[in-house]
Parts: structure tokens; sequence; C-alpha cells
């Protein structure tokens, strides 16, 4: 039986995600607009926590201020309605030609400082509407080739404009967080701050590194072929998990924005694992596209799917951790130990070089032989992933 | 007509490149070792700067005492007669089954230790020969699945380790800073800090962080679909370009270590005009492997194809450069102007906000307008590579 | 200095290169619609042989019969005009919402009908504009997940699907062949017939196999990671080439489309030499789209990129075969014998087991110790791509 | 509760799988030599069928005859004991140096005889213990570069050699059939016949046709970023599954030979129910690697883990069938009514083009809103892969 999601377990959705129409870049929409105010609705009655948004999601690109206030008032009433939250929102600086070289590092300065202009007048409606955290996912900084792209300068200009912003929310007062997301490619042929940790490296840059984090999101890691829990975990190592977004992906293609758990599902497994014992607190946030096969009926019903999934796999995993063979096994593999320090406490590596049993008379051969047991206990995640234990 | 390679260009091979036999994971070696003293004789006339190796490449593991000095001293002999620096040097952590779960991050905390005392012990020779660069790839540090291996305290004793070298060395005198290879997977079915991003993020936690840099290979980015180019940039941005491993690599798949340009051409251009007017001054590093094919003929051969591919790039991105049609195309295309930051000098957000020009009367239609001439750029620079300019 | 194209070296474009308005999955177009009949003479001014369209690009979708006439009539005679031939047709069998499961594959069959009423009727224009080729992409025929689709019976309409179509063309004496255009995903998440060889498999099993071959794109293989001049070559040599899309594309990612040559350069500079050749006599099709950057300026200047980089590898082709170092060094390699027959005229297994030289009589360590002297030819071959012998 | 294998489930292993000893190519073996006749007493203990061999596997290469004698009479013995079968063999055409440019299409002739030889002999060892089939995977069968090797004249001797071993078998009334593995690359950078498609494109020129079919295996088709249960479906309509290699992977990247389950979970569901409801009635065969890190113990339940995993898929894929929401929602997405032809029974293309219901009274955007379903069916699929219904 599948378990009902509450707004407890603050599941969110971007109103650009339900909302998608299925245009892609061989095909015309195949869905017509949703309101936003109507997803408000559908998605608390699903059981969610909060909505997300893109400036332009929300208000028309070029909208007059006054029509601008109108959408705002709906969507405000739709929120207050139902108890729905906004905990993140986010700027549109990609569909527009506009931007069609890039936002912040456009190489034409006046698209650039647009581009601030447009976070900025959106920050304070994020701010007013009680978001604490702001994606910034640059898709169209990058290049399609080397030659028209200085990539320095470009980490300059992106720099510069995040140091100005954050220096902006500060001073406000906002209580707003920022977080990066990456994306090796599409729509550029390469995106800046390709990955996890290119972004995670970036950051240390920063004038104000310390509320600048991370988005990451299932499918952008896995389009490079990497291993998202792995990232996951060294994003949270560096106390840099701000929000996350989760979808699906199968194998290094296209951005697919599944379903959660349609992609790897024994990797969506660990990762849930990894966020409910691994101290993040934030929203778990559907960043995804119902299939463009799929009419309205569908939309609604591959939301739920999201839910579903990340549920099931909280329970699957918890599960998994609670069974005393898991236990046992974790112990045989030395799992924990690996949190013991290698040097003891109060050793140093003067200590170490006097220590003859860590070098001179130790046997590699024999320590050789010690056997992992990681098979072993991936089979029993995969049984308890397949509910058969 | 290719141009023949001299010491002053500053290219090193490592011990392990011309000398792999060939081994591969079907099928067994194809060729005899190679003695490191013929090594370094045939790469001085074929026009070398220097020489790195691991620890097992000149003293095979496992030697006694005077067996290694003796293997020490013929090394020295060799390098003094011909002139070849070493310039960087690694240790084997990788090979021997007793890794086969990791070295800094094994689960097994003898391991760890071990591990950290076989580094100290090849980094007291690399002093002693006269190197300025530790290269360290963790190619064991991973995992094949998510069961067994806890990322985060895999993390800290990655990080515990480093620092502990770090300090060795300092305290030492040595004069070595540290080099950290990424690599995306192989031989553990995904490896941690993947990517040059993840490498300088995690470096941002490290004690002595200013101490460590990259050593980026070519092929290991590129397995990961990951533009090398950029990579590299942002290395150098960071400050962070200590070292580097050139190859050839032909997309994602199984690590090929070809000869460098023998995979994407067109990102090898781009990479040479970078390292050429980047500011990177250290060597220019093959960390290849001649074809499983080929006999000892086809590997001196193979060796110096990568130092004629590169000089001939380097001369092509020089007339790249100087050429005046692609003086005025970047002009066109605006990409010095990415160098011009987005605020004016002494302007504040304030001031931005205030700029009515950067919004409310920018046109962003108009600016959508402009084309960036980047196919055209590119289309120069395939020409100039091809010389055809 | 590069060379200029004339209709002598059979480049055609499809009417959706130039024409593309550059809309992506994540941006809005940065271009305005081009008029079929000016991009008619643009191609013929640039040295183009021909045109080539999809029904919908020449005709809008939905268009009445006498709105469809005078498209028709203007395109006629613009072709008249320039002397521009029109060598291949196809069907847009996937922009419009009732593709979006599919054409000859829908689980619809109503669509399924549909869509091979909308081909035969475009193939009637094909054939009264002179084309010999058509090409079938089923960009729409595939899934996102296995759950929907049942792909044996999809193979059953396809095979279905072409037999009709076929025995259309044959009894119309339209002399028309048919190509298929294989990719493995995107839109789709798998599409079906995703490589050159599933192609190839399929056709085996049709009814006029004879009349059906391989429209392969530089890009759809490479997408899958595959060696593009391999799959041309098996192509040739099971005589199925009957038709190339040529582009860039740089790496396993999404579809980029890039200009020829301006992805994998080496492998580009092996698939022309194979061309050149290897027997192929049609067109040189160049389907790539011009960067979402540019404007109509960058549109005409990368059509031309595309054939000014075909010529310029088609000289160093002929100059890498040419060169007697290359000869001599081709030799060595024993290129040529493997054309040699493994069995001598006359010889059955029966003889072979009877030569004890094969077997019992044979040193394989001997015979293992010949060097293949393949990076040695790779070298040669990218020195003459450089232009540097 | 997961179920015991028995020999009625049809597992079969390779000898080379267990007995791996987990050299790879960055290491040395950690595990030590298995003896076959241990190998195959505990596959029986384990619930196999039984085991497959290379010829190298069984023999040591260059045994002398009565040494081989003696390998074969140990490895009957355990057969009669065991009552393990042999229902399949293969060639060790890779190990050797003698190999290292192919063995069919090396560029040198004593070598394309002798690769012959060497499987004519393990053929009449096949035969003997009652194999009918006979696996080719051509792992050295391609190249690094396109400098030198002749993909067409490879084609042929790959043909030549096939052709003649076809008429050696069925002359000698083997009653055995043979089997291709596609592999894309590694160890060579490309191996020809890299697909499932490529394979059977290539057998449709063969003279003997009917006999030789496909043995795909699970990674290598997704190392091509390709639906492993898309190429099944491919493979059994055209009638050459002849034998089927599981294992897992994880994304496109070196070969992994993981555990059957332990990859892409979801796509291997799809796969078991393919071929438990397909027709396909062969040995369900691991051809899997038990991972490195795995001592001896390890590597038996390693072995176990992919023959329960196989089970539960079964059960769970079974279940999914059974459903009857299941039942209902394939109606909605009318997966069944893609088993319907096109056209009607009788029907010709002239019929169709005279229904105008098809096409001139169809109205495209009505049947354009008709969802597929395709969403809640996989959420469907997940829910049953989960035991969560």
């Amino acid at each position: 039986m599948t378990v009902a999601p509450s707004p407890a377990d603050k599941f969110t959705f971007g109103l650009w995600t339900v909302g998608w129409q299925a245009q892609d870049p061989f095909g015309d929409p195949t869905r017509p607009a949703l309101d936003p105010v109507e997803t408000v609705h559908r998605l608390a009655e699903l059981g969610a926590y909060g909505v997300t948004f893109h400036d332009d999601d929300l208000i028309p690109f070029g909208s007059a201020d006054d029509e601008r206030a109108k959408h705002i008032a709906r969507f405000r009433e739709a929120l207050d309605a139902t108890g729905l939250k906004v905990p993140m929102a986010t700027t549109n600086l990609f569909k527009h030609p506009v931007f069609k070289d890039g936002a912040f590092t456009s190489n034409d300065r006046d698209v650039r400082r647009y581009a601030l202009r447009k976070v900025m007048r959106n920050l304070d409606l994020a701010a007013e509407l009680g978001a604490d955290t702001y994606v910034f996912w640059g898709g169209r900084e990058g290049s399609e080739s080397d030659a028209a792209k200085d990539v320095r300068a470009a980490l300059d200009r992106y720099r510069e404009g995040l140091d100005m912003l954050a220096a902006y929310v500060t001073d406000r007062g906002y209580g707003i967080r920022f977080a990066l997301e990456p994306k090796p490619n599409e729509p550029r042929g390469d995106i800046l701050l390709p990955t996890i940790g290119h972004a995670l490296g970036f950051i240390s840059t920063l004038e104000h590194a310390d509320m600048v984090g991370l988005n990451p999101e299932v499918g952008h890691e896995q389009m490079a072929g990497l291993n998202f829990a792995h990232g996951i975990a060294q994003a949270l190592w560096q106390g840099k998990l701000f929000h996350i977004d989760l979808n699906g992906q199968r194998g290094i293609k296209f951005d697919q924005d599944l379903v959660f758990g349609h992609g790897d599902l024994l990797n969506a497994f660990f990762l849930v694992d990894l966020l409910e014992t691994g101290g993040y607190e934030g929203p778990r946030h559907f960043d995804y596209k119902p299939s463009r096969t799929e009419d309205i009926t569908g939309v609604w019903q591959s939301a739920a799917a999201n839910m579903s999934t990340y549920l099931l796999l909280k329970e699957r995993a918890a599960a998994f951790r609670a069974d005393p063979e898991v236990v046992e096994a974790r112990a045989a593999a030395r799992v924990d130990d690996l949190g013991t320090p290698t040097l003891a406490a109060g050793e140093t590596y003067a200590d170490l070089l006097a220590d003859r049993t860590a070098f001179e008379d130790f046997d590699p051969e024999e320590a050789a032989e010690r056997g992992l047991g990681a098979v072993r206990l991936t089979q029993l995640a995969v049984e308890h992933l397949m509910g058969a234990r």
C-alpha cells in the first residue's frame, strides 16, 4: 500500500513543472497553459507543502506594473486559501532571446545589467512571499565553442553578479540564501559550473560564500554520468545543500526531467536514505516534467507519483537500516569504521612514522585478503528496495 | 614541417607511460618491461625536459632497502647524464590488492595508515630528486555501490590524510605543492572527487588549502563529457592549476590515454591556446599510453607524437590570435567586453537600481537581435587549426 | 586559402536548417522565419547543389489546397531560376501534437493511418520535384518507459507502413528510394531503430528491402558514442548508404547539430576520406542548425562554413593518401593486407585444418611481437589534417 | 522472502565469471585462481543449471595434448557428478598478445588463420560436451583510430570467417548455432559490430544467416546508452535471440559486469518481463564479475545474488501483469492496440487513400488531446517492482 503525502513531508513543486505545456525541440505544445491559481489548489489537494516559481511563470514577461500586481494578488490569495508555502523562487534568465548568450556572463554588458535588475526585482517578490531560498540556474551561461567565450572573464562576471546580489539581499534583510543549480549542458553546448563540484569550487571564491550553497538536480549530475548520491554527500559534507531538485533521468542524454524514481531507482534509494539520515531539512522539491504524451489527468497523476515514490523509498530505506542482517553486514564491511580517524587522538605524523605496525611490520598481503562484503550489502539493499525482506 | 621539441618546451613524461606493458582488462602484456634508465635516455634524446614517477615505477613494490637505494642511484645517474629533471612524483596507491577498497579512504584503518606511510616515504624521495609537485590520484578512493561506503566519512579521511601530509611537507621544508588528480570512474565504479570541480570544492576545506591545487587530465574530464578547456580555465581562475596531464580520449568510455591530439583535436587547440596565454608555467606532462598494438618502435614514435602535436597546436593557436580577421571577429563578438565589469567603477546596486537605461528603458527585443558571431569565430579557428589560413 | 564550393560538389541543405528559428527547450526563437524562396536563392549563391524539405517546411501544416499549390509554385519558380535541385524530401511526423506517441507506431491506430496518408501526399510532391530519395526519421517512434510500448508490435507496424509505402512508390513508378535515419533518443527517451545497425537489421526484414537504405547523421551516431566513420563503412559495405546527413556534435549529450567539422574533427577527416574514396555518389547533405546565438548574417556564414570545411577535409585527405610516407606506413601496418582473403583461392576448411603452419607450427609469441604502427599512421593523419605536411 | 533457484530456472554461469581473479587495468589480482571443478560443484550447490567456458578457461593456453585431455576429463567428471550442463562455449580470442589487432580481422593474415583454427578446435570440444550455442565476442576486432583499419575489408574477413565456421559446424553435424556478442568499445577504442543492431545487419549478409543469431549483454548495450529491453525486443522480433548475457552496468563508462539488477533495476524489470513472456527459452546466462573488493565468500554470495534478483524480478513482473489495475491502465494506454495492423484485413494503399476518415476528415487537434497514460503505467510498474502492491 502506498502512503499518502502530507505537508509535513515538505514536498514542493515548481509552477513550471506541472505547468509545462510540453513543447520540445521537435514539437509543439500538447497541453494548454495552467493557471497558477489552479496549480496551487491542485497541489494542495495532493498533499504538497509548497510551490515555487520563476518570475515569468507567475507574471508574463513584459507585463505592466498593474497587471503584475494583479497576478501576484491572485497567487497570494490561493496560497492563503490553501496554506501552501513558497519556500523558494528563481529568475527566468533563459527563455527570452535577449539571454541567448547568457545573463550574468553575456558578452553584452547591457544584457548583464538587465539580468541583474530582473533578479533584484524578483528577489523583492520572493522575500515578500516568504521564500528563504533563491535559486540560480545559469542555463545560458556557457558556450557552444571555445572561440567566443572567455571563461575566466565569465567567471569574474558571474562572481561579480552574485556578490552584488548577496549584498543587496543582506542589506535588505531578506533572510534569503542563494542556491546555485549546476548543469553540464543543454541548452548551451557547455554550461559554466557544470557539476556540483564546480559550483562548490566557485562558491569558495565568493565574497558572501557563507550565504551561497547549492540546489543540485538529480538529472543534471546524471547527465554527466556522475553518482548523484555521491554529489549530495559532498554538498552536505561542505554544508552546502541548501535545496534539492528531485526527478528522474535515464543516463547520459538530453535532460529528461522524468518523475522521481523513474530513472535510476537504486541510486534514488540511497539518495533518500542520505537525505533522511544526513541532516537535510529543506523541501523535497520536484523539478520534473510530465511526459509530453500525457494529458492533464496524466499531469496530476505524475505529480502524485513523485511523492508516492519518495515515501516508498523512505520506508524501504528505513527498513534496510533497521534490519539486523544489514546491521551485521555493515559491521562486517567496516562501513562505520571509516568514521574513525586514521590518526589516533593526539597522534602526529611523527608518531605515525614511529609506528612500525603501520608500515615496517604491516603485511599488505595479509590485509589484502580481507573481503569487503560490498556485494552482499548491495544485494540486501536491492531486496529491501524490492520489498522482499 | 613539424618543429622539434626542446627542454625549453617543458615536456615531461611519466615512467609508466612509455613503460606501460600493455596489459589491459582483457589481455596480457604485449611489450617487455622498460628499464627506467633507458627511458630517461630515450626521452632526453627526443627533446623532453623531464620525467616523473610513481614510487613503484622506480623501485619494485616490496624491495629491500639496499635494492631500493640501488634503483635510486641508477636513476639519479641517468638524470645527471642527460640533464632531465624530475618536476613531479606520485604514489602508487592502486595496484596492490591491499588498496582494493581505497588508500586514504579504505574502510580498513590499517590500510589507511599504511597508505599514508607509503606516501611519506616517497615524498622524501621526491624532495631529494628536486620535485616541486606531488600528485595524488585517488583511483581507488570510491565505490561500486552506495551500500558499503560512507562518502562523508570518506571525505573526512581524505582531508585528514592530506592535512597531515601537508604538515609533513611544510615542516620538512620540502618546497613541494600537492596536485589532486580527479577522475570520475575506473577502476572504481564511482571515484571520489570525480571532476576538477569536486576537487576544487574539496580543497577549499583543507587546512593547507593554499598548497593544494590540481593536476587535471584531459581524458578524465572528457570521460564525464566535460569541456576540458573550460575546466582548465576555472582551475587557472582559482589559481589552482599546479600541473597538467595531457593525452587524448574519444568520448565517454573507458580511459583511453591516447596520444595528445588523437582525441578531440578542436578542444586541444583551445586548450593549448589557453595554456600558452593564460599564465600556466608548469610542465606539459604527457600521461598517455602507447596503444597495445604497438611495439617498442611505436612506443617512441608515440612519445614524439605527443610533443609534435603540442608544438603544432601552439603554432596554429598563435597564428589564430594574430590574424587581423580574427581580431576583428573577436571584437565583433565582444569577446573582450566580457572583461569589463558589469558595474561601473564605484557603482553600487543602488546606482544600478536607479539606472533606468538598465531596465525600465532597456529594450530586450532590440538587444536580442544582436548576433554573437560565434560560428564565424569557430570556423576561423577550424581553418587555422587546419593550417588553411 | 579555402576553396569555393560549386554545384559539382553536390552540397545540399534542408530548408529547416538555415530556416531554424532557434527555439529550443528552454528558449523562444531568436530569428524570424525565412521564406523558402529566399533560402533557395541564398543557397544557390553560396554554391550549393540542392535543397531538401519536410512537407511542413514548404507548406504550413493545415494549409488549404489552393494555398498549398501557391507555395509549391513559388518554390518551383525559385528552383528553376537558380538551377537548384531537390534530391531528397521527407515528412514532418514529429511536430504536431497528434504524433506525440509516434506516427507509424503510435498506439493510436487513427494516428498511424493519418501518418501514412501524410507521407503519401508528400511522396507525390517529392516525385513531382524530382527527388530520388525519401527520408524517414522516426523521431517520435519510441517511448520514455518500457511500460506503455510493445516494441515488437511497434516494429510490426513500422514494417507494415514501410512495406505499404514502398509498394505505393513502386506502383507509381516514382523512382524513389527510401532512406531511414536512425537516432538513439531525443525527443523520445528511447527511439526505435536507434543506430545505423538497428536500421540495417530492420531493413533486412522488409518486403522491399532492396529499395530501403539509410540516411545516417553524424551527430545521431555520436550521441550513442559510436564511431561515425565505422558506421558509414558498414552501411557502404551493405550497399545501404543512400544519403547522408553531415553536421557536428560534441560527444554524448543532446542533439547539437553543429556545423560540420565543429565537433569531432579527426573523425570528420576519416569520414570525408571514406566518402570520397568509398564509392558514395549521393549528395553531401548538411543537416545542421545555426547556433541560437547567431543572427541572419551568422546563418549564412554557418551555411558556408559547412561547405568550406568539407572541401578542406577533402583536400587534406587526398594529400594524406598521396603522401609516400603514408603509403609506406600503411604498407608497414598491413592495412591493405586485410583485403586478402584469409583462405587462399579454393582453400576449404579442410585444407586449413591440414595446414600445420596455421596452428601446430605457428608461433603466437613470435607473431605477437610484430607492431601495428597504428599510432604512427594516426599521427601522419593528424599532421595532414593540420596542413603540416 | 527470496526464492531458491533450481536447474529448471536454467541459470548458467561462465567459468570466467566467478573465476575472475580481479586483475583490472590499474590493479593486480585480489583472488587466487579457482579450479573449474570446484566451480562446477559450487554452482550446482547454488542451484545453477549449467556452466559455460572459453577454451582457455578450461585448458591453459598452450597446454600439450595430454594435459588438455586431463583437464577435459576432470571437467566432464564434475559435470557428470553434478548434472550441470554445458549449453554454451566460446573461444578466447582476446587475451594473448597475438590477437592485439584482432582475430578474424587482424591485419595480419597469419593471425586470422590461427584464430580460425583455434575456434575449430574448441568447436569440437563444445560439441563433445553437448553445447548447442557457440558465442563469438570479437573484443579485439576493432581499432583505436581510423587510420590503420579498413572497416569494409574487416567486415569481409569477419564474414569469411563465420561463413567458413558455419560450414564446418554444419558439415560435422554438430547441431550448434552461433551467437554474436556485440560491444561498442573496450578493450579496443571502437569495436566492430558495436551493438545488437549492427550485428543484426551484419548477420543478414551471411551465407548461413539462419544459424547465426545474437548473445546480447546487458552492460554492452548500456555502455552505448541504449535501452537493453528495446534491443532484446528487436532481437526476439527478428528471431535472433539465441542466448543472453545478464549483468549490471551503471551507465556509460567502462564495462562493469556488476551483478544482475545492481545497475538499472527498472530496465531489468522490463527485461525479465520480456524474457518470461516473449518466447525466449534459452539459458539465463550471467556474465558478470564479482567486485574486486570481494573475497571468495563474496564471490559465491554474488553468484547467488544474480539468481535471487532474477527470480524476484520474475515474481514482480508476473504480479504486475496480473494486477487488474494494470490491465485497465494498459487498455487505457492502448498498449495492445498496437498489435492491430494499421491497414484492415485486405485493405490496400488505394483503399487507405480513398478513406476520407483517415485524412481529409480526420481532426488531428482532437486526436492530439488523447492522453497516453504512460506515466501512470510506469508508476504502477515501479510500485510492483518495489513490492508495494
